[in-house]
């Protein structure tokens, strides 16, 4: 693992939007390190691990969640996948790095990061193949550090893109974990609210809980806690009363998958919060990385994943609500059309309506 | 207790109608019984007392609980406080009787039909008063019996009513818990649904699983178990998306008070689905008995509970899902406009807008 010290001179020089560190690559040991955001925030663990299948088990379980973090952790997975290979061969090699992939790309089917990050690292392990054995190994590694880089800048920028709407005093609604646990570092919808409170604006949070999972809960409480940023904890069913009652000036939420036409994937929940806000009036932004684009015009494209019952009737894996034999509809995603979004803010920008025209500018 | 064989055989032509008994007076040992709802679905404990204090406390913290049961139990828990004085003089209860309804007043803010109850016992109780000590207990015991009655009797007039709006293979979506647990027997909207596949209509129910205390996780989904109707569980972030799906037919709700102008309050998260309803063209239908109505015009009479910041993170009372030293907005109730309401179903019908006009009306 030589010749990564500008790894860590990049991460040096982001030390300031690095308060939390949610997952890296350590560069001493070869293994892939997370923060289990299960047990979050009752428990701070960081697990580690060589095993490629390790992660996708941790994606699928959500020991790591949030679009742009299992992207990033899918990337290194890939790395791992590389750097243990038994194979000998490069034919071999791109064979394991293949089933990595699928393996990778089965655990969450709504996240667009995921199958942006797989795609990339494969580009680029084709890419190195002409090149030699070592050079894929090194080179989907290399990707996998760029990208892990990348996120946490990419994430600064939109932090600084979405503070402009944000002004002193304001009080933002936010619907799940976008912060830090939710990225490679900084966060995306929350990595806004960091930025403004970064330059001194008084703003405050109210952040739903987020069942089934409580990132709300959970997540954003220890988030802003370690922050210092006022916030006040509701339950998913406060959200309309919220806004009816004028408590919050404005509504920033992450994406799980965006696409050409503005059609936003994101948690379950997001749909009804954006229909309260166009009824109230109340700004609606998505905070997301370019990464969670899709490029395709078609909503009908986007999969919306549905988990296990027992996400909904035992809370946490552990307390029973409810039988446990019962019918559960659980969707983790719903999506909100274009025409409930006010704007949605990227690291290029906040891109403005008509969507169709502007999106698809953002991948150029 | 004699004399009171007329409440068994009213209590007997209603049989059909009570597959669940939620609460009682137990005319032979005079006391008061009602199945702790904190313990459904997983334990069917009834509990007993003679003291109106114990029951004020049930319904503070919600073993009893929904609007009409709730105003049914401060009613006998009246008659427990009549029975039991020791004043010994008319004056002497009567100002029992005061203390009683001062404290029960005091156990939940929004639910009308407490502060209907209680007047109505009041009234009788002052009647009475001209005629004798004993004619005031007994006065008083016969009102919160006669109140009993006519809710359960109430409640299968509204299933009778509501049902003509139910058609076959109608999948219904609710919030909250309105069954036979929220009132003295039968249930309000869900007392609907109930007289419908009585009538041997097919309808699926699909539930909230209402945050946070859970009434539909727990308590709707032990009813329809017990009922045989089928069902589907959800979190409360996924009704939009039921209704964006065309998942569900039409909304039923209960009310905890409705005023002259339609605004109807009821628990925490109607407004977003009602909201929601609005939005994708689904009929919203409060369900309620016309106790549940408020005489006045201005919705800021309506009085909106705010509970404790524990309700939210500690899960029915035990488990911890965050830290507890938190700042929580915690409204049990919000409030949902006229024009979100396609009709309210009561005893005396469906009443059709314009409400200021016909919900007065129903009064007469």
């Amino acid at each position: 693992m030589s010749g990564l010290g500008w790894v860590r001179g990049e991460l040096s020089k982001l030390e300031g939007f690095l308060k939390i560190k949610p997952l890296y690559f350590d560069v001493d040991t070869g293994e892939f390190v997370w923060l289990d955001t299960r047990l979050i925030p009752f428990e701070e663990v960081y697990r580690r691990t060589r095993d490629y299948r390790r992660v996708a088990e941790a994606i699928k379980t959500m020991e790591i969640r949030g679009a742009p973090a299992i992207g990033v952790s899918a990337a290194f997975a890939m790395a791992l996948a590389a750097l243990n290979s038994k194979s000998g061969s490069i034919e071999g090699l791109m064979e394991e790095l293949l089933e990595a992939k699928n393996v990778l790309a089965s655990t969450r089917p709504t996240a667009y990061n995921l199958f942006w990050a797989l795609e990339r690292v494969m580009a680029r392990a084709r890419e190195e193949s002409r090149r030699g054995y070592d050079r894929v190994v090194n080179g989907v590694l290399d990707e996998a550090l760029r990208m892990y880089l990348e996120d946490i800048k990419t994430n600064v920028e939109i932090g600084r893109a979405g503070s402009r709407l944000v002004e002193d005093n304001m009080r933002i609604l936010t619907h799940c974990n976008t912060g830090a646990l939710a990225t490679a570092g900084f966060g995306t919808a929350l990595g806004v609210v960091r930025y403004a409170w970064y330059e001194g604006k008084k703003v405050t949070v109210i952040t739903t809980e987020t069942r089934p999972v409580l990132q709300g809960a959970r997540l954003n409480v220890w988030e802003l806690r370690k922050e210092g940023i006022p916030f006040k904890l509701i339950v998913d069913n406060a959200a309309a009363l919220v806004l009816a009652r004028g408590m919050a000036d404005m509504v920033l939420v992450g994406a799980d998958r965006i696409i050409f036409t503005g059609h936003t994937a994101n948690k379950i929940g997001t749909l009804q919060i954006a229909i309260a806000s166009k009824h109230y009036n109340k700004p609606f932004y998505v905070v997301a990385p370019t990464s969670t684009i899709q490029p395709t015009w078609n909503p009908q494209e986007i999969v919306i994943e549905e988990r296990s019952s027992e996400e909904v009737t035992r809370v946490m894996g552990r307390m029973e609500i409810t039988l446990q034999d019962i019918e559960v509809y659980n969707p983790s995603f719903d999506i909100t059309p274009p025409q409930l979004i006010t704007a949605i803010v990227t690291e290029k920008g906040i891109v403005e309506k008509p969507f169709e025209e502007n999106i698809p500018k953002t991948l150029k």
